[in-house]
C-alpha cells in the first residue's frame, strides 16, 4: 500500500485519467450486482463470506471514511448508522458489526446501499474534479479503487457459494462454453537461480503496489523448473483415481485430519453425477472439461497433488522471478474478469517459449507462507491495518484469476488465504 | 389433528363457510409480510428460526401436498423442486432441504413465492367450491388453516428475531403505546382439586383440535391456587434486583449452567440504557412497561421466578382446569394477533371473580413436560409426523400469545418448547 | 430424603444395628475397588463419570462435611483442601473442583484416600457409638449411607466405561458364565387402574427414602397391562435386524437426530465379530447371550423398541402399581450387586402369576419425566440440592439393577437419567 | 534425521560409546519418572500432552519397532498390543490408538511399562554388544535416543501441566532458588548480512541431526541485530502494565481473537495474589522473579511483545547465524535438564562480547515459518513422517529450554509449534 509515485496509476490508469477510472471500477460493480436479485445479494453463506449487498456498501464506506471525511469541506456522514456496519475490520475505525451477521442486516436495502452509492460517487467526483492534482488524494483513491476490485472479485466467489445452496443451481451468467478445449502437454521451464531481486518494481509492475509487496529485497534462488500451465482437471482426477484422497502418504497431517473430518473425496462444487463429475459454476452446474485447470482447490489438496506427482509447489519467490521472465505482463488478453467467463479456461498452446496462464484463470498456491519482507513496515494509522495484521497461518497465491480485474494484479502481487480455504478460484501450477 | 366432525369448525368458523375461513386465514399471512422488505423477507437468524420467505411458501406447500395432490383431478406440481425446498419435517414426504440453510435459498424470490401463493388459492377456491359437503377435504383444509395459523405466529416472532440484529432497531409496526396501564395487585384463586376430566372438548373447545389435545381422559388433582395474572416487569425485575440471576439456589442445575454459559441477567431482547431497561419489540426499541407481562422467558427463567416468589408453575392440568372454569372462552377481545399490538399488553381489571388474560398476551409456561396423554396415538401417515415425535425435553406452554390467531387457541391447546427457548412471547403464571 | 422416623431404617436396617450396617456399606466399597489398580482408580472418562478414586472419597467427604463437622466436638478437618476437591454439586457448600477435571488430580493419591476413609470411619464409629440414641444423627448417618450406596453403583458403571477403552477389554471380574439360560416367553399383566396412591409408604418400601419420593399422593390409573420380563436380547436383535437403527418413524424427532449423528446401529459397548455380536462387560468381552435383558440403552432406543413393537413404556405411576402388586418386595435374591454377576443374568420361569426381574438386573426405563410430586418440597439446607434441582430434561427409571446394593432400592425409588445417557445398566419392559 | 556419518555421534557422544550413551538416555527417562506416583504417571490433562506412562512405553516402542523387529533374530513383540497402542502418528506403521485416549489407558500399568522397558533394554544391549561396528544400526539407535530426548522434555512439560490443575500445586522438584539475580541491560549485537549458509554443518554441529536441518543451503540476510539476551518478567510485566492484553494494534487478527476468546492477560500458568504475580512450576508456587525469561508464551504474545518493544522476532536464519558467532556451541554449562532447575534461570552477565542464554533456558520463538528446506527430503519408510508431514501452520523455536537435555540442540535445530501452544518453556529473544 505504499503509494511513491506523485502519478497514481497501476496498468489500466496509464492511458485514462483517474477520474475516468474512478467512473470505470464503480460501475463495474454495480454490473458485477446486475443479474441478482435482492434476496441474492442479501445472503451470507458462511463466515468467511459476505452479502453482495454488504459488499457494495462497504467499498463505498472507505471512499467515505478514508477520503471525504478527510477532503471534503462540510463533510456530513451519508449515514452515521454505516460507520459501523460496514467497516470490515479496522480496529482503528471503532466499533464494528460482527463479521458473521453481516446477512442479518435486512435495512438498509439494496435500493438504499445504491442510493449509498449514488451519493458517494457524486461527491468523490467533485472532490476529483477539484483538487485533480492533489498527489495525497489520488493515492488514496488508487488505493480505494484496488480495493474495491479486491471486492469485486470476492463479491463473486461469495455469490457462487450462496448458489451452490440451491438445489437447482441458477446461473449467475450465461455464457457457455467459454473457451475451446486445446490440450497442451506439459513442459518445464529451467531457472538458474541465484541472487535475485523479489518485491515490487515501479518500471515493471506499474506505480501502484500494496504495502506487503515491499520492500523490494535481495534474495538467493537455488536452480529450479516451473510448470509450462496450471494442472489440470485431468491431471487431477488421475490423482483422485489412483485413491490420492485415501492415502494419507500424500498429505500433511493437518490436511489429512481435514480430509477425513468431511470425508472429502473431491474439490468443492465437484459433484460425481453416475460415472462422471460435474461442477457448479457461475454458468450453473456443467460438466468438468479434462483440459481447463482445475481450481476450488485448498492448500492442503494441492499439496497433495504435487507430493503425488513427484513435484512440489513453487515458492512464492520462484513464482515471481517466473513470472518476471515473460515477455508480457498481466494484460487485458488473460482470462481476467472482463472476459465474462468467470470460470478458468482450457489451456491454449501459445509456443513453447515460455509458460501460459501465469496471470488470470486461476490463483496459484505457493510453499510460502504469508510473513512480512524483511524491513516490512505497514501503513501508520488505520489504513495499516490493511495486510500486516494477517500474517499468521496464511499461504500466499500469486497471478490473479477468472473472478479478477484486469490491471489489477502484477508480478509482485501477494494474495493470501488460510491453508483450507477453497472457495477462491485457487488451484496450482508445478515446480521442482 | 383429529378431526371428528362432518362440520369443520373451530370458533372462528362457527359463523362463517369454510370458504370464507381459508381466504381470511390466507390473506392474513400475506398482510403480516406486508410490512418487510424483499431482504427482511430472505434471512434465517438462527437454526430454530425461519425466513418469511419460507413461511410464506410452505404453508402453501401443505395445501398443495396434503390436499391438491389427493382431491385435485389432473395435479400438476407448481414447481416440483418445492416439494423439498419447502418440506418441514415431514419424513414421509421423502427429502428436505437442511433446516438452518433455509435462509440461503434465494430462488425462488418472494415474488416468485406470492405467484405460488395466489396458484394454489386458486386451486384451492376451485376445490372447496366443486366439493363443499366433502368432509375429509373440509377436514383436511381445517388442518392446514391451523397450521398456517401456527405459522402465522412464528412468522412474527422469527421476523422480532431478524430485526433485533439491526443496531437500529427498526419497528415493523408504529402503534405505540398499546395500551393503557391500569396496574393490578395479584390475587389468588382457588381450586378444589379432585377428579378431572382433561383434553379437548368439543363441546366448549370448538370441533378441531390437534390429536395432541386426545384424548380427553380423567386426572387427580390436589387442591391449588391459581393468579389472577401473569408475572409483571416490575415483579421481575424485583427478582432481578435481588440477585435473581446471580443465586443459584433459585435455579434448577440445567438453568444455572445456562445463565453462566452467557453471563444472563434480563430476559431476552432487554437492554440496559443507564438506569432504565428497555427492550426489542415489533413496534421498535421501548421503554419497559412495569405492569406489562413479562416475556421471552425461558422455562429457567420462568422456574426460578416462581422459586423466588415462593410459589411454583402450574401444571397443564391445573391451568386447563382454572381456563375452564372461565366465565368466557377465548376470544376476539382478548390481546391476539388481530389487535396489532404484537406485544403483551398491561393487565387490567375485570373484577375479581376470576383470572385475566389467560388467554392471549403471553403464553404460559407450565411445569408439565410434553407427553402423551394416556391412550395417545398419532394420526396415521405423514400428517402423523405433526406431534407425537417431539414429545421429548420440551414443556407445555398454555393459552396463546399477543401473536397468535384468534381462535387458534382454546383451554385444550398444548404449545410446547424446549427449556431454553426464549424468542417467543413467553411468560408465567404463578401457582401454589 | 424425608426421614420420618425415630429408628433410621430401610430393608437392610431392619435386623442389623445402624452401627453394623454403617461398617458393611463403607466395606462394600473398599471391596468394589480392590480388583482395580491404583491407574484405574485414577481415571475419567468423560465429564459425566467420575474416577473410582472420586468417588472413595467422595462419599467420605459426605459424612465428615454433613454429619462430623456438625456432631464431633472438636471437629478438624482431615485435609481442608478435600471440601473442594470431594464436593461435588453442592452450592450451599462452597466452592467445587471442576466436573470434568476430577480425573486430573492425582493427589491425594488412592492410598492417602484409603487414609482418609480410615480416618473418618474411626471418627464415625466413636460418634455412632457414643450418641447411638441420636436420632437425627442416625438419620443422617442413613441419607449418609444411601448415598454412599448411590455411587456403588456408578463406581461400577464408571469404571465400566474405562476398561472400555482398553482394546484388551481386561476383565474387572471373572465369574462366567452368570446365570443358566431358560429361556421365557413373554407375558402380560393387567391392571385395571383407578384411584391409586403412589409414593413412599413406610409400611412396604421400609422406613427411609429420598425426598423426590415424597409426599405420597393419590393419580388416577386408566387400565393397562405390563410384561412379565424385561425385553432380552434376542428380542432386541429382531428390532436391529428389521431395519430399526434406520426408520424415523421409530424414533422421536431428537433421537433420531441422536441416531444419526454418532451413526448408531447397536446398543452401547456392543461390537460385531463376523456374524455375531459380542459386549463389553465387567467379565470382559462376551457373546451375546440372547435370553439376557438387554441394556445399555438410552430412552431413544427404549422409546423407539416399544413403538416398533406395537407397545410402550409405562408410566412411573404404571410400573410402582405393578411393583407393589409384586407377592414380595425388592430382596437379596434379586440380582443385585452382592451377587457379583455385575451383568443382568437371562430372565427365569417364576410361575404365570406374577412380573419377573422387577428389581435388579436392569434399571427400567419409564415415559416419565423426572418432576416433582404434587406438593413436593426440597429438604431445607444443602442437603436440599440432592434431587430436586436435577427435575429437568430427564426421564425416571425404576426397579434397580445388577449393579444396585440390594436393600437400596423399593417400589417408590425413582432413579433419573437425560434420554441419552446409556452408560447405566439400563433397559427396559412393555406396557400397553 | 539424515545419519552420513559411520560413527554415529552428536555432541555428547564424542567421548562416549554408543552403549554407554544408550544406558545413560535411558536411565535418564526413569529418573525423570521417580518423583511421581502411579497416579501422576496415569493422566492426560489435553490432547496435546501425553502421560507420562506412555511417553516411557512409546520411545521404547521407537526402539522395539523401528530396532529389535529388524535386527534382532527371532523377534518376538513383548505384547503385540502395544504395537497399536504406543504407536504415536506412523501411518505406515499401521492403526494406532486415538492420541486423546491416551489417559484412558490403564493397563499396562505402570509397573508393567516398567517391566517393557527393562526387557527391551536387555535385548537393545545384546544387539549394540554384538554388532558394534554396524553402522546402520548405530544410525538408528543414534536417532532414537534423539527421539527418546525429545520425549524427555515433553514428559516434563506434560507433567507441569497435569500438576497445574492441582490446587495446591505440588512440586515435581525441590529446588529453590535456582539462580542468583542478577541484573543484565538489553544490549544489540549487530551482524552485517550477506550470504550465507545455514542449515547442519558436521564440523560444527556433530554428526548427527534430523532430515528437517538439512540440506544446507544458501540464503541472503540484510543486516540486523539482535538482543544480547531473552525478555524478561519484568519487561513483560511493563508491557501488561502498558495495556498490552487490551490493545488490538499490537497483536496479529488471529492473536487479538485468541486473547479475546479466553479473556487473557498474563502468560500462562500466572496467577495474580494481591498485588504481586506469582507463577506455577516444577518446583511449586513461586514469585515471578523479574530478572529470569519470560516463559510459555504463545507466538501471538511473543509477537505482539516485540511489536509492543518496536522491535521484532529474529528469523530462523538470523537465529542461527548469530548462535554460529558464539564462542562456544551449546554445552552442558548451560540451562539444561542436567542441572535439574526445570525452569529458566536469570540472566546472568558473560561479559559484552556476545548473547548470553543462546542455548537452554528457554525456546526463543522466531517468525519463520516451519517449511521444508530448498531440497528437503524426507527419509524413505515410516521414519519419514518424523517431521515433513507437520510443516503447516507452525513456527520455529530455536536454542533449547531449561527442559532440554544436553547434547540434544545446536544451531541447526528446529523445534516447532502452532502459535498458539503455550505449554512448552517458550519464550523470546528480540530483533531488529
Amino acid at each position: 500500500m505504499t503509494m511513491p509515485s506523485p502519478q497514481p496509476g497501476g496498468v489500466p490508469l496509464q492511458h485514462t485519467s483517474l477520474h475516468q477510472h474512478f467512473d470505470r471500477v464503480r460501475r463495474l460493480s454495480l454490473s458485477l450486482a446486475a443479474p441478482l436479485t435482492d434476496e441474492d445479494c442479501q445472503v451470507q453463506s458462511m463466515p468467511d463470506a459476505s452479502p453482495t449487498k454488504w459488499h457494495l456498501a462497504h467499498v463505498t464506506w472507505f471512499f467515505e471514511t478514508f477520503i471525504l471525511e478527510r477532503f471534503e469541506s462540510g463533510f456530513r456522514a451519508f449515514d452515521p448508522t454505516f460507520r459501523v456496519l460496514f467497516n470490515s475490520y479496522y480496529q482503528g475505525i471503532g466499533e464494528r458489526h460482527p463479521r458473521p451477521q453481516r446477512g442479518l442486516i435486512t435495512s438498509p436495502t439494496l435500493a438504499q446501499v445504491k442510493r449509498y452509492r449514488a451519493d458517494v460517487d457524486e461527491r468523490m467526483s467533485a472532490l476529483l474534479a477539484a483538487r485533480s492534482d492533489d498527489a495525497e488524494l489520488a493515492s488514496l483513491v488508487t488505493l480505494g479503487l484496488h480495493h474495491e476490485q479486491q471486492h469485486q472479485e470476492l463479491l463473486l466467489t461469495d455469490i457462487k457459494h450462496v448458489l451452490s445452496f440451491n438445489p437447482s443451481h441458477p446461473p449467475y451468467a450465461r455464457r457457455w462454453p467459454i473457451g475451446a478445449v486445446n490440450p497442451q502437454a506439459l513442459r518445464w521451464h529451467a531457472h538458474e537461480g541465484g541472487l535475485v531481486d523479489v518485491g515490487h518494481d515501479g518500471s515493471t509492475d506499474g506505480a501502484f503496489c500494496f504495502d506487503n509487496e515491499t520492500p523490494r529485497h535481495r534474495a538467493f534462488l537455488v536452480p529450479f523448473e516451473i510448470a509450462s500451465r496450471p494442472v489440470s482437471n485431468d491431471e487431477f482426477i488421475a490423482f483422485m483415481d489412483d485413491g490420492g484422497y485415501r492415502r494419507p502418504e500424500l498429505w500433511l497431517s493437518m490436511g489429512w485430519d481435514w480430509v477425513q473430518a468431511a470425508q472429502r473425496e473431491a474439490p468443492m462444487y465437484w459433484q460425481r453425477h453416475g460415472d462422471c463429475w460435474m461442477t457448479h459454476t457461475l454458468q450453473g452446474l456443467v460438466d468438468i472439461d479434462p483440459h481447463t485447470p482445475v481450481c476450488h482447490l485448498s492448500y492442503f489438496e494441492a499439496d497433495a497433488y504435487a507430493r503425488w506427482a513427484g513435484a512440489r509447489l513453487p515458492t512464492e519467490t520462484e513464482w515471481e522471478i517466473a513470472a518476471r521472465a515473460l515477455s508480457r505482463p498481466a494484460s487485458v488478453h488473460d482470462n481476467f474478469i472482463e472476459r465474462g467467463a468467470f470460470h478458468p479456461v482450457p489451456s491454449a498452446v501459445h509456443g513453447d517459449a515460455q509458460p501460459v496462464q501465469m496471470f488470470g484463470d486461476v490463483w496459484e498456491w505457493t510453499q510460502s507462507n504469508y510473513n512480512p519482507y524483511p524491513g516490512y513496515v505497514p501503513l501508520p494509522g488505520a489504513v495499516g491495518e490493511y495486510n500486516g495484521k494477517f500474517m499468521c497461518n496464511q499461504f500466499v497465491l500469486r497471478g490473479g484469476s477468472c473472478a479478477t480485474p484486469a490491471g489489477h494484479v502484477r508480478a509482485s502481487y501477494r494474495n493470501f488465504f488460510p491453508p483450507d480455504a477453497q472457495w477462491q478460484f485457487s488451484g496450482l501450477r508445478l515446480a521442482r
